[in-house]
């Protein structure tokens, strides 16, 4: 454990969770914001959300693998420790949690890749424990990812574990996340209160995300028809013009390919249960996107991805 | 909530948990005893395990329907939850968790039922996530039960959400049980110590279940049969005699059959990854039966589990 100026940074899962049940027996309060680092303003109102909820705020940093499957970004993700520190101890949190590993040490492997989806080791010590929701895991980024949302739940119930938060923060921005997240502590009964927070965007209105600083110069200017795909979409069913599913999701294709995107998926599914809808009218809807565009390193693209709810208050 | 004099009762998991963290404000360490009740004193001595192990123990008591089958014994599996109740507070337990259910109630759904595999609810509030030990939980009981240490590590996950536990004790009859939740705690990084104590057994070897009570009185006479199988398969191997897992396992389920058991498996494997050996001499092994015998209930069969753990010293 380090100290820098009153901000505890931890890489030993044991230490803190000792801090936490320290701070807990002094009557604190704790909120715990996930990330993977690379922070940007996004994250930055977690934090500052955190704030509101709970005494402390710790902040964990950590990119894991078994989100990740072999052909995807786990090598290429972003990172930037120092900058973040600085940036979590400008907002006030009291702990950074920072692992280096947060998997058991497998025999030989150097590197965390051993526990990327499809590289894993078959080791019989080696991990072998995953959480799964296992309807919600399915649609939207399930389809493409299907291990991703296995190894969210998997990361967030060992970060749940060793924090011990009170409450803890998502961003909606990973909507299906927030709603797997949700469904997970209600049931397996995690004594933590689960919050989401809206998505913060760029001023030309593209979701802020850790990936962006990776799409090539003309991409990053194009990306922003995303959203103008969303609102178009938004207002259409809200003024009464449009409510079929399939037509909305023709038009957000055909937006965001003329931008350059190379679609994943983009669907209307209901806002609570993501299953599909018949009417986008009838009730609180969520049109979720993702789409890939030109990345200017070695990898080729950037998938990024961005939501709208459409009609929140049936929900309410 | 009740008292019964000093022994708190809880039915609600939020108040459970309060009354836990309670406890732990005041600096008593908490051991958990889960049970699915009908207790025998192996239970019991679970329970003086906990309390040389912990200043409070907490009981649960909860047949856990997500472990069950549709085809299983879920609706005949014995409860006398008075009786029990009386026993726990004879040994000193200072709380029982009795949940009606602890999964999220379905519209429409009368019983628990709703919650045993294959019967489901397809309802989108259902419960849908579960805990998953990948390796562990396949070989043994997971070949002719696929889905019940997943609800084993769920509920157990539920568990230890709701009471939250320093330490968790269980029983080696259970064997395989005790090393998922020991991987599980491990590969979650759950803030809980978990420790297995060895087998209680009657007079004549049998190992005690609250399953005998549905043995018909001949099946009771003859069970005893799988303890013997398993001593002798047990000198065998550490007098040097034999050492061929085939050669062994054949002659166990000979003489299980001969006592009127059916077999569902015998089999050898490493006491720790519960793999297939080669040679049962080179490590400690763990021999495991499963076996059928007749009930006085109109269920038919009555499942027996029991194990044996030869060449213990080589893993120590």
């Amino acid at each position: 454990m380090s100290v820098q100026n009153e901000m505890h940074i931890f890489s030993s899962a044991s230490e803190m969770r000792n801090w936490s049940r320290q701070q807990k027996q002094k009557g604190k309060r704790i909120a715990l914001v996930p990330t993977m680092g690379y922070l940007h303003e996004g994250h930055l109102s977690l934090v500052e959300a955190a704030k509101e909820l709970a005494d402390i705020v710790v902040s964990s940093i950590y990119v894991n693998p078994t989100q990740f499957a072999a052909h995807e970004d786990f090598g290429q993700y972003p990172r930037q420790p120092e900058v973040d520190r600085a940036k979590l101890k400008a907002m006030g949190c009291s702990a950074v949690f920072e692992p280096t590993s947060l998997y058991v040490k497998v025999q030989g492997a150097e590197s965390e890749d051993v526990n990327v989806v499809g590289k894993e080791s078959m080791h019989p010590e080696s991990h072998e424990t995953f959480v799964q929701v296992e309807r919600l895991q399915k649609p939207l980024c399930g389809g493409s990812r299907p291990h991703f949302f296995r190894g969210v739940a998997t990361v967030v119930t060992k970060l749940f574990h060793i924090v011990e938060p009170d409450v803890a923060v998502f961003g909606r921005k990973d909507y299906q996340q927030w709603r797997i997240i949700e469904r997970m502590v209600r049931d397996l009964d995690f004594g933590v209160e689960v919050v989401g927070m809206p998505i913060c965007r760029e001023q030309d209105g593209l979701a802020m995300s850790s990936r962006n600083a990776r799409l090539t110069a003309e991409a990053r200017q194009h990306a922003p028809a995303i959203y103008k795909a969303l609102r178009w979409a938004m207002q259409a069913v809200e003024s009464g013009a449009e409510k079929n599913p399939g037509t909305i999701q023709d038009q957000v294709r055909g937006m965001i390919e003329q931008a350059g995107g190379k679609m994943d998926y983009a669907e209307l599914v209901d806002a609570k249960s993501l299953q599909p809808i018949l009417d986008a009218s009838l009730q609180t809807t969520l049109l979720a996107v993702a789409a890939l565009f030109p990345s200017k390193d070695s990898q080729g693209t950037v998938r990024l991805i961005d939501n709208i709810v459409i009609n929140e208050e049936i929900l309410l």
